[in-house]
């Protein structure tokens, strides 16, 4: 069975009919970790759930592993690929390669950070880094992340077991890009060099609601004129600066009315760069701008800060490993900033981490029509196979 | 009992504890027609509520009567003025005055359009525009205008019977101003000669949804970004023409998550001025503005017409006779165009009408804290009761 299909099977595991929408340890998981625990068995592999819900596949005898792996949960109404292409790769390889070396197949439990809005549970977990404060956290029905471990069978208690404490040679993980560069270049594979960091904060205008037939316009304190022209001004910064992207993803404004003047503006903004200093400064430029805006029309400009994520270097000997594979199966190497997290930045907190992105079709990413082709499949594949036969 | 406190008891007759909320024929309205039929009685009129809920009062014999009047339904969390006050200054003055002639005060079962999603439903019904298809409307709970006023204990069989068919000399209309020119002008009253016309569409910006980390910013057709640079265009269009009010009062991003580009945006647009051609020009410039950003942008952009409503002369012998008594009373001319469509737009189809406008403190309109100034009560009282003398 080609791994386009399997990750077309797997894609029916869902918690949504006619959609693919599986959160962190949703009854659909048994489904998938059944499915490919079958798989792994026959690749030869011991396989466990660990306590955070992790599907763990251990192949090969003592010492320490190379780990390769990527999450099995998904966004509501997502694609078929996203995450779970880069565990049935990794399952794949250790079929094909046998390799002469212990490997760890992993299939992270949680990574888009859908049913708790915190990410990277799975990965958390492997490194230490799930204790108390996230095993309290609670989802829209108020069923905690260590009520979640129960429900699904599992034993809270044991999460600490799940941390990784013995060494090990470094992480690989197989993703598709998400984003629309590849293509644009018209190359199947990208070598992850780093993952940027992010910053996100909520923006506030406040001015004056009023009504839009009788306010003249020289009277107005307009809230969303003036977030639109911090919109103009987000993309102009955006544009300014080499591997810089800035975006306003949300927008409201209050009370929302055709015929009343918006008094309240509350938009967020998103930045994300590969050098810290590069997204910090941006971000201070685009508050600095906001506070200038508001100031000239008689607004009020307020922010907080809902996440500052440093960047990620990937390892560079990792990264270096990778790039021989790419070459040695006579392909082109491009570097690349992921401009999302993944659980490759996690991992790196506890070993050399390293990431190879696959071309998506479209840039298209947490779709139902989200793709990847065949051939950048069988590409990947190549890497990674010479990619293990080098470790040797 | 001064008016201000008549108002203030009124507005507990509300659907809402704690605010003041009183749609078309909703249980309060009885309350509201049970506290002003016993002081008009007083008054001396003979008082009757019509199949429309309009609450009616006719003051002295036969002959043609002249109308005063406004509306008895409020927006969800009003003030405690727009629309009852100019009800309940025209019983004053009946009672006051006790004029010579025949006078019909009314109060107007709806004006502001919130149940139905219609307004002017009251004031249609006078001049024999509720026909079957008004009638037929439904709220958002599946109620029908027949159904509601069935409801309230009347017969929808007799909404015909409440057209005014007998010749009338005029109608006047109080009301607060709902916005801050009068303020501005530091003046009590403005003479109103018209009602601006409106033209409100729909917006829709539609470009490619996308990750907002992995799309570099040159890869993008973020549809909110060219929103926002229409809305500046919305308000330069807006401030270049005298008179001109143009307006998004409600912007929908989707799929409206930080760390996704929008794909798609819908926005309103209100455009109001006095003159119909003015308006249609600056409508058609925005529409053009907005292709044109769109099309530099690679998005696409449609519009969908919501309202078209033309621009309502006041009738000129009637405003001159409001201005002599203005100017009667010792105070200030101000004439000025109404940005809100008042139930005088409607009665101007059946009979000469005109409006006189009270300051709004602060602008404030459909607010709780929307007010009016005492003094400025009194001074509007003054020019009503010069106007009814003159009309003898």
């Amino acid at each position: 069975m080609k791994m386009i299909d399997h990750c077309r099977a797997l894609a029916k595991f869902t918690q949504e009919p006619g959609f693919t929408t599986r959160t962190f340890l949703s009854p659909p998981m048994h489904g998938v970790h059944a499915y490919l625990r079958e798989w792994m068995e026959r690749a030869g592999m011991a396989v466990h759930v660990d306590a955070a819900g992790n599907l763990r596949g251990r192949f090969g005898g003592e010492g320490a592993p190379f780990w390769i792996g990527s999450h099995l949960d998904t966004v509501p109404r997502a694609g078929a690929f996203d995450g779970i292409l880069g565990v049935v790769m990794a399952i794949a390889l250790v079929e094909r390669v046998q390799p002469a070396f212990p490997v760890e197949v992993v299939g992270f439990s949680e990574e888009e950070g859908v049913r708790f809005g915190v990410p990277f549970i799975g990965s958390r977990a492997l490194i230490g880094d799930a204790g108390p404060d996230l095993l309290a956290k609670c989802d829209p029905t108020g069923v905690t992340v260590a009520g979640a471990i129960r429900e699904y069978g599992l034993d809270p208690a044991g999460v600490p077991d799940a941390e990784v404490k013995t060494p090990a040679r470094g992480y690989l993980e197989f993703h598709i890009e998400q984003g629309p560069v590849l293509e644009s270049l018209d190359l199947p594979l990208g070598v992850v060099d780093a993952i940027a960091g992010l910053s996100r904060i909520i923006v506030e205008f406040e001015g004056h609601a009023n009504h839009a037939g009788t306010t003249p316009m020289a009277l107005r304190r307009d809230a969303l004129v003036g977030a639109a022209e911090w919109i103009t001004c987000v993309e102009r910064i955006g544009q300014s600066v080499e591997g810089l992207v800035a975006t306003v993803g949300r927008i409201n404004a209050e009370p929302g009315a055709a015929n009343v003047i918006p008094g309240c503006v509350r938009a967020t903004l998103d930045v994300r760069h590969s050098a810290d200093a590069v997204r910090k400064s941006a971000l201070e430029r685009l508050i600095v701008c906001a506070r200038e805006i508001a100031a000239r029309r008689g607004l009020t400009c307020s922010h907080r800060e809902l996440l500052d994520q440093p960047a990620c270097a990937m390892d560079p000997g990792l990264v270096a490993d990778v790039e021989r594979a790419v070459v040695a199966t006579g392909q082109k190497v491009h570097r690349m900033t992921s401009g999302a997290g993944h659980d490759a930045m996690i991992m790196a907190r506890r070993m050399p981490a390293a990431m190879l992105f696959l071309r998506s079709p479209g840039g298209l990413s947490h779709h139902p029509d989200e793709d990847v082709l065949p051939e950048d499949v069988a590409a990947a594949m190549a890497v990674g196979r010479q990619f293990l036969l080098n470790l040797e």
